[in-house]
C-alpha cells in the first residue's frame, strides 16, 4: 500500500503512468530517454532516489525499525535510565520479530523528517520518543497518519489527535506523589517540572494541581519550579530552592536525576541531612534505590512501555492486526508510588 | 572501492562484463532478456539485490553505522553500565557525523552475518561489540578485512590479526586490582571472571596472575569462579563462595554487577557486614559508588572507546585519513583503579 502511494506520486509528477515508472525503475525496457530522465527527476525532487524505489519494488522492507530519539550533545543518553529501559524494551520485541533497530536523532534545533525515513526507506515502521508538542511536529505526524506509515509514539501523547500511543498514567503517578507528601503532613510542597513541551510535563502538572485541589490548598506559582530533566539543572533549582527553604516543606520533581540534583545542591549550600526537605523522585531508576537515603519515586514500566510500542507496530506491519482494520492503539500503562526514606515526616528530635 | 569489488563478483558470476552488470541494474537498455536474467540471479546468489546495487551506483552510501551487540534474551542490555555508555560515545559522535546508528543484534546461537550488512549495504561502516574468540568469527573478520568493509571492533582484540581494535588496557587493570588487595595484606584472592570467548577475560586472568606471582603467591584453581557478567552469576558465585570462605579472604570480581551479586549472595547466607571478604569489582559503574559501603572498582573509559571507534572508522570511510593507508589501528585506552571502601581492610575489633 505505501508502495502504491509512492509511485503514483512519482507518475503525478512526472506525468506518466505507474506502469511507466514501474518499468523505469525496474530497467524494462525500451523506454525513451527523456521519459526516463523526467521519471528519475520527478523521484528525486520527492525525495525517492531511483533505488530505494527499485528496492521497494524488488523486497519492500529494509528489515529496519526506526526508533527517534532526543539527541544533546554530550549527554550520555543511552545511559538514562529513561531512554536505556525503553531501548531494552524496544530491542528485545524487535530481535524477535527478526528486525534491525535504526537508532536516529533528533536535530535539536529543527525538526526531524521522520517521514523522510519512511520515504527513503530507511525503515519499515517507527517508534517515537520524545515527541514534542509543537506544530511542525504536529504536522508531520498527521501526514504520516495519512500515508499510511506505521508508527508509534513511547510516552507522549498529542490531544485531540489518534495517534497510536503508548504512554504511562503520568497524571496518576504525580498525583500519587503528591497525595503521599500530602499525607506525611507536608503543606509546602514544591514541584520541579519538566520542559512544558512535553506532554508527561502538562500530565504530571495536572496530578500535582489535582491532590493539592482535593486537600483544599491553593496551587501558587511561588512552588513551581522549572527543570530539564538533568541532574545540572536539578542542581540549579537548588540554588533556588535553598533561596526560600522557610517556604517549602517537600518536594516533587519529574525525575530522579533532577531530585538527585537537588538534594546535591541543598547539601553544597550546607544543608543538614536533618533539615532536608522530603523529596519525591519520578521514574523509579536504579540510583533511587541505592541512594541513602533511599529516593521515594513513582516507577515507570518503560522497559514495557518500548516492549508494547515495538509488538504493536511490527504486528501492523506484518498485518497480523487487520481485523482491528487500522485504528490507532492508545495504551496508558499504570505506574506505582515507591515510598522510600527520603519523603517520610521526621520523627521530632528529643 | 568496495562497490567495484561487488560488481566484479557479480560479473564473474554471471559471466559478463561490469559494463553489463551496471547496464543491467541501471535500466540502460537494451539488453538481451537471456543476459539480464543471469545477472539478476547472480545478484541475487551474492545476496546483492538489484536495487542495494542501484542504489549503491546511484548514492553509495546508507548513511548507517553499524553497531553489533550482544542479545540476550530478557536482559536489559541498554540499561547494562558497560553498553550504554560505549553507545552513548558511538552515538555522540555519529551523530556529529551525520550517520545513523544501525543496531544489530547478535544471534545468541549462530554466527552474525555482519558481511551481509555490508553486502546489503544497509551499513557503510561496523562497530562490533562481544567479539568473540571463535573460528567463525575470526573467519568472518578476515574475510570483510580483505574486502576493505571499514569494521572496528571495540573492548576486544584478536591476537595474530591486525584488525582496527579500540580496547582499553585490561591486564592492567586487573593487575592493579589485584596488587592492592595484596597491598592491603589479603593472601587469599578470589578471582570470578567473565567467559574465556572475550579477550579482556583472558587480559583480567593474566594481570590476576601476575599480580600473584609477582607476590611470590601461587595461582591456585580453587580460587577461580566463572561468572558470564550477570549479577545473577555473582549470586551463583556466591553460594560457592560461601561454601570455602575460611579459604578466601578477598574477591577480584570482572565486573561490578558480578560484585554486586556476590555481596548481595554472601549477605543472604547470613554472613555479617564485618565478616564481608574485602572486594573490588570491574567496570566503575554508577552503582560502585551509589552502593554502601562504596564498591572499589576500575574505572574504563567506556564512552570514550565508543568515540574513538566511531570516530576512527568513519573518519576511514570519509578517506580523511587516506596517509595513513589502510593501516589498522590499535587503541588500548588506559584504565583507572578506583578504591572505595569494600576493599580496605578492616581494622580490628577492640
Amino acid at each position: 500500500m505505501m508502495n502504491i502511494v509512492r509511485r503514483i506520486e512519482v507518475a503525478e509528477l512526472a506525468g506518466v503512468s505507474e506502469a511507466t515508472v514501474s518499468r523505469v525503475l525496474n530497467g524494462v525496457g525500451p523506454i525513451k530517454e527523456e521519459t526516463r530522465q523526467r521519471v528519475l527527476e520527478a523521484a528525486d525532487r520527492l525525495g525517492y532516489t531511483p533505488n530505494a524505489m527499485a528496492r521497494s519494488l524488488a523486497r519492500r522492507r529494509s528489515g529496519n525499525l526506526g526508533v527517534v530519539m532526543p539527541y544533546l550533545p554530550k549527554a550520555r543518553l543511552f545511559s538514562a535510565h529513561y531512554f536505556s529501559e525503553i531501548l531494552s524494551g524496544i530491542g528485545s520485541r524487535a530481535r524477535e520479530e527478526g528486525y534491525d533497530l535504526l537508532i536516529v536523532f533528533r536535530d535539536p534545533d529543527g525538526a526531524t523528517d521522520v517521514e523522510g525515513l519512511f520515504r527513503m526507506q530507511k525503515i519499515d515502521a517507527c517508534l517515537i520518543l520524545g515527541a514534542k508538542e509543537e506544530e511542525g511536529e504536529r504536522d508531520m505526524l498527521r501526514r504520516m497518519q495519512e500515508k499510511g506509515y506505521p508508527f508509534c509514539l513511547i510516552n507522549q501523547h498529542f490531544a485531540g489527535e489518534s495517534f497510536n500511543e503508548v504512554d504511562a498514567d503520568h497524571a496518576e503517578g504525580s498525583y500519587e506523589a503528591v497525595r503521599h507528601l500530602l499525607e506525611q503532613g507536608f503543606r509546602r510542597i514544591a514541584f520541579v517540572n519538566g520542559p512544558e513541551v512535553y506532554s508527561n510535563s502538562s500530565d504530571r502538572k495536572a496530578g500535582y494541581e489535582r491532590a493539592l485541589q482535593e486537600a483544599g490548598l491553593p496551587v501558587e506559582t511561588e512552588l513551581l519550579f522549572a527543570g530539564n530533566f538533568s541532574r545540572t539543572s536539578g542542581l540549579r533549582v537548588a540554588e533556588e530552592i535553598a533561596a526560600c527553604l522557610d517556604r517549602i516543606d517537600s518536594i516533587f520533581a519529574a525525575n530522579d536525576r533532577m531530585a538527585i540534583g537537588i538534594q546535591q545542591g541543598l547539601r553544597q549550600t550546607g544543608i543538614m541531612p536533618e533539615q532536608m526537605p522530603a523529596i519525591v523522585g519520578y521514574d523509579d531508576s536504579d540510583v533511587a534505590e541505592m541512594t541513602s537515603p533511599g529516593l521515594s519515586s513513582v516507577r515507570v514500566p518503560f522497559y514495557e512501555l518500548g516492549e508494547i510500542a515495538a509488538a504493536r507496530v511490527l504486528h501492523l506491519l506484518e498485518g497480523t492486526e487487520k481485523d482491528e482494520g487500522n485504528k490507532p492503539f492508545q495504551a496508558k500503562l499504570p505506574v506505582e508510588l515507591v515510598i522510600r526514606a527520603s519523603s517520610l515526616k521526621k520523627a521530632p528530635r528529643d
